[in-house]
C-alpha cells in the first residue's frame, strides 16, 4: 500500500481502488486472481434450496476484548444461516470506509474476517468497497451477506415452538454486549469480560443430528438479548414461554458489571449464543450433544413452552413469582453489533 | 410510525425496531407476515449454479434527478447479476440509518426500492436495519446483495474478450454521474440531466438470446466510467482494446456540463449502461437485439479488441491519432453511487 490511511480515491472504482483490492483486500480475504474479479461470484453445486441472509455491522469501538468488527461480521452472518438450519457456504463483504482510516486497522479487521471464515468453513467470494469523507461514517461499517445450503429436509426457524417444548441455551448470556460497552466506556470493571463471538454452524449440526425433527426453533439472541429473542419466538410461534430466572447462566463478571450499571443481562447482546426449542423427549439428547461441542460446554435448560397463546413470555423468579418479559424498549446499548 | 424521525432505539433490535419493521419496512418492501420474520430467507428451486454479488450505496445526495439511493441500490445489484449472465432471483437489503433521518425520506427510498425490484422482477427477501448516532453516518447507506440463477450454460464475465471482438454499448455515457454531481453542487447547467439508473437483466437476456456463445464479456461501467471498465476487461482478458472517440455516445447536456467542469465523460459513472464484447460475426445481430429493447434504443459500436496483449486500451481520436486510456486516477467524483 502506498498510503498509510484510506483516501477518498480508494473508493473511486479506479486505479487506487484496484490497488487497495490487489495489495490488501484480495491477498488477505481470498485466493482470487485478477481474472476472477467479476462483480458477481459464481457458485456451483448449490442445490435446490438455499438460505440467504444479510447483516450490517456498525459496532463502536471496532476493536474490543476478544474480537473486532471483522470476526463479528463473519460470525454474525454465519450464525444467521445456521439458525435456519443451513450449512454456511459463501459470504459477501461490503465495506464502507471513512476517509482517514489507518490501513493498519483495516488490515487487522480483514485478517480477523479471514480467520473467522476459515474457522466457520465458509468462503468469502465477493465484495465491494466504498469510501466516504471524514465525518460521514465512523471508521468502518461492514455488511456481510451469506448463502447456506441444506444437508437435511427440516424446516427450522422461529415459528415452530410448541407446548411442552424445552428451551435450551449453549452458555452464559450478556458477554458480548458488556465487553463492547466496557471498552467503549473505559470501564475497569469490565476488564475480565470478553465477547462470546463465535460461529455456531457446527453446533447446530450437532443439535440437528441429535434432535432431528424434534428441533422446533433456533435463534441467536443478538441485539435485544435473550429476552427480545424469546419474545420473538413466542410471537412467531403463537405460544407462551416461561423462563426460569435461577437457570439463566450469567458469568460473575457480567453479573457484577450489569448490577453496577443497572442493566439486565437478559437484554444484553450475545454473538455466540443460540436458543434451541426442542420437543421434551429430545431435550436430554440435544443438551448432551451441545455439551459435547466446544461452543456448548455450558449448555443448559432455561425455560419451556407453557401453552399456545399470543406470545406472552413469563419469568418464574427465584421465589416462585411470575413476571412478564417484554422486548427491549428503547435503546439500552447502541452500536453493539 | 409514532416518530417522524429515526431514533437510536430503531436500531436496538427491540420494540422500536419491530415497530419500524412492522409499520414501515415490511409493508413497503414485502408481503411477509410476522411468522416469516427469520434472520435468513429460504429460497426453493434455485438450481445447481448461482451468481452472488454485493454492493453498498453511499451516494450523496440521496435524491437526484431521475431517482434516489433506493432504486440505485436495487438496479446496481440487479445489474451485477445480469453482467454474470444470471437472471436476478432475490436480493437482500441492509440499511444503515443516521439518527434523525426523516421517516418521510426513508419511506420514499423504500418505495423506490420496491418499485425498482418489481420492474426488475426480483424479490426482496431478507434485510437488516442499523441506526448510528447523528454525525456518524450521512442520512442513509444501503447494501444490496443478490442471488441470480442461470437459464443457460454460458460462462460470461470480464475475462472473455478475444481479438476481433466488437465492443457495444446500449446508450449514452456519463448521465448518472453528472445528474448526481449537478444536484449536489446545485449546478444550473445540469438541470436537463437525469440518472440513467435502470435494470439491465432483460436486456442481457436479449443479448444472450441473439448472440449465445458469441457474447464473450459483459460489464456495467459504473464507478470509474467506461474508461475504467474497458481497462478492467482488457486486463482480465489479456487483450488490447481500441475505442473509437467519434463513436462514443454522449448527450449534449452531459457533454456541455463535462466541458464546463473539465470532466471527461469517459470516466463518469453510469448506472443503466453495459458494455458487451461479442464475436464479430454476431455483432450485428446483438446490436439489433439491443436496439429492440427499451434500455438499448441507442445501442452502438464503440470499439474492438485489437489483439492479445497486456491490457492496453487505446483511443482512436477523431483525427486518426491514438492515445492510451488508463483507469480513473484518484477520485473524480466521490460518492456517486
Amino acid at each position: 500500500m502506498q498510503s498509510d490511511i484510506i483516501l477518498l480515491g480508494h473508493g473511486s472504482g479506479g486505479r487506487l481502488s484496484h490497488q487497495l483490492l490487489d495489495d490488501l483486500i484480495i491477498p488477505i480475504l481470498s485466493g482470487m486472481d485478477r481474472s476472477d474479479q467479476n462483480d458477481a461470484a459464481i457458485l456451483d453445486n448449490v442445490g435446490e434450496r438455499v438460505a440467504f441472509t444479510t447483516d450490517s455491522y456498525v459496532v463502536d469501538p471496532i476493536f474490543f476484548p476478544g474480537g473486532n468488527i471483522g470476526d463479528l461480521a463473519v460470525n454474525g452472518t454465519v450464525n444467521d444461516l445456521a439458525m435456519a438450519g443451513a450449512r454456511p457456504l459463501a459470504i459477501s463483504v461490503g465495506l464502507i470506509l471513512e476517509e482517514g482510516l489507518p490501513i493498519a486497522e483495516l488490515r487487522e479487521v480483514l485478517t480477523a474476517m479471514k480467520e473467522a471464515a476459515e474457522e466457520a468453513g465458509v468462503a468469502i467470494v465477493t465484495g465491494d468497497t466504498k469510501v466516504v469523507p471524514r465525518g460521514k461514517a465512523d471508521k468502518i461499517f461492514i455488511n456481510t451477506s451469506g448463502i447456506g445450503i441444506f444437508d437435511h429436509g427440516l424446516e427450522i426457524g422461529g415459528s415452530g415452538a410448541r407446548p411442552g417444548d424445552k428451551v435450551l441455551i449453549n452458555g452464559t448470556i450478556g458477554d458480548h454486549g458488556m465487553a463492547v460497552l466496557a471498552r467503549r466506556e473505559g470501564l475497569e470493571l469490565g476488564s475480565d469480560i470478553r465477547t462470546d463471538s463465535a460461529p455456531l454452524a457446527t453446533l447446530v449440526a450437532e443439535i440437528i443430528g441429535a434432535g432431528g425433527g424434534a428441533v422446533h426453533a433456533l435463534r441467536d439472541p443478538t441485539r435485544g438479548g435473550v429476552a427480545t429473542t424469546i419474545k420473538e419466538i413466542a410471537l412467531q410461534s403463537e405460544a407462551e414461554i416461561t423462563l426460569f430466572e435461577e437457570a439463566l447462566p450469567v458469568s460473575p463478571a457480567v453479573a457484577g458489571a450489569c448490577a453496577i450499571l443497572g442493566l439486565d443481562p437478559l437484554y444484553v447482546a450475545n454473538e455466540g449464543k443460540l436458543l434451541a426449542v426442542v420437543a421434551p423427549e429430545a431435550a436430554d439428547a440435544v443438551l448432551a450433544a451441545m455439551r459435547a461441542h466446544p461452543a456448548g460446554r455450558e449448555a443448559t435448560l432455561i425455560g419451556e413452552v407453557a401453552e399456545s397463546g399470543e406470545g406472552r413470555v413469563l419469568m418464574r423468579t427465584a421465589i416462585g413469582g411470575m413476571r412478564a418479559i417484554e422486548m427491549l424498549s428503547g435503546e439500552q446499548l447502541p452500536r453493539i453489533c
